[in-house]
């Protein structure tokens, strides 16, 4: 007597365990929850996946996330930026972070990723091949990759290529983090915050 | 200059953050991460949660889950299990580990949660009172509620509930997990162990 669950219960636990970091313990936690929730909010959060699958295309440009239909994202389309600046991002969302700051005006470049052979991740999976097409008129690259180990792979990768166009290129400082406690920094963040020290 | 996420975004970050485990910042990525798949994919996940939703229903008899149009889940219809045994469980999960452990062949009363004034959730919004209609026929129930705060208190008042009806009440067996090391026992688990010790 094999007791088993229902197909269409079977198949939402398999669909939301494809999901990055979620396992099958949680997709199953996730499915019940959904079942005993009120069929509207489940019907809003697949039309919110569909709306959003089929509403967002990435902006040709700099190929950060935009609503379908628009020629170019918010920030290309944007007269008031300065266009001798680019900064190389690995997500949309690393953008957003660096707009928060309120301290960078320039336009963007979204990866979609970091380079990390050993996941398959080649330049070929990002959008490096039209960066070399967007130097002229430029200034200064920023580099602002992750300080994870893809991360300044990629960013070295990126300094190499454009080496030859002539821009100046430059990465995002390492140091201590704004209210961060000596104390608590790793050993190397402190050597990064010591070499990079500053006149004052 | 702010820029924001596109709109279909930001609905899906929030309908994704709405989920239970899932904060401000996983829904993000798992947002991003969906935007950047194929566009089936996700139509099939969409479809998955609205087919199990809406194919989906509790038992009318013990409230496990079962395909809509049924007359009844798959454990009460079963004509081989032991209709003097009757299991209370939290979750349908739990009546399928049940099933796994091959242990028992009775039926079941899922009760969809535990009892948890601090959330809200007391009798009423637990299936524990149509339970007493079930006692009819019953040899014993065995409360099969986690061993957690919330299941001890659900099982207590269950145990309570069903003392007039005059069936024997049991409670699953505290111990050690099979294949367990002493060592690393919590005490209050081990010293269930020990009272509750069996002759071999």
């Amino acid at each position: 007597m094999s007791v088993r669950f229902p197909s269409a219960l079977l198949t939402l636990i398999r669909e939301l365990g494809r999901l990055p970091g979620i396992g099958p313990k949680s997709a199953q936690r996730l499915a019940f929850y959904l079942f005993n929730r009120p069929e509207e909010e489940v019907r809003d959060l697949a039309e919110a996946l569909v709306g959003a699958k089929t509403g967002l295309v990435r902006c040709p440009v700099c190929f950060n996330v935009m609503s379908a239909g628009q020629e170019c994202c918010a920030v290309c389309s944007d007269a008031r930026r300065d266009r001798g600046l680019l900064c190389v991002v690995e997500q949309p969302a690393d953008l957003l972070a660096i707009e928060r700051s309120g301290e960078y005006a320039g336009l963007y470049h979204v990866l979609h990723g970091a380079l990390s052979p050993m996941n398959g991740v080649g330049p070929e999976q990002l959008t490096i091949d039209t960066l070399g097409r967007r130097m002229a008129g430029l200034r200064e690259v920023v580099l602002a990759t992750s300080t994870t180990v893809e991360g300044e792979a990629t960013a070295h990768y990126i300094a190499r290529l454009l080496a030859p166009a002539g821009v100046a290129v430059s990465r995002i400082a390492y140091g201590l983090p704004v209210g961060g406690d000596l104390e608590y920094a790793d050993e190397v963040t402190l050597g990064r915050a010591i070499s990079n020290r500053r006149p004052v």
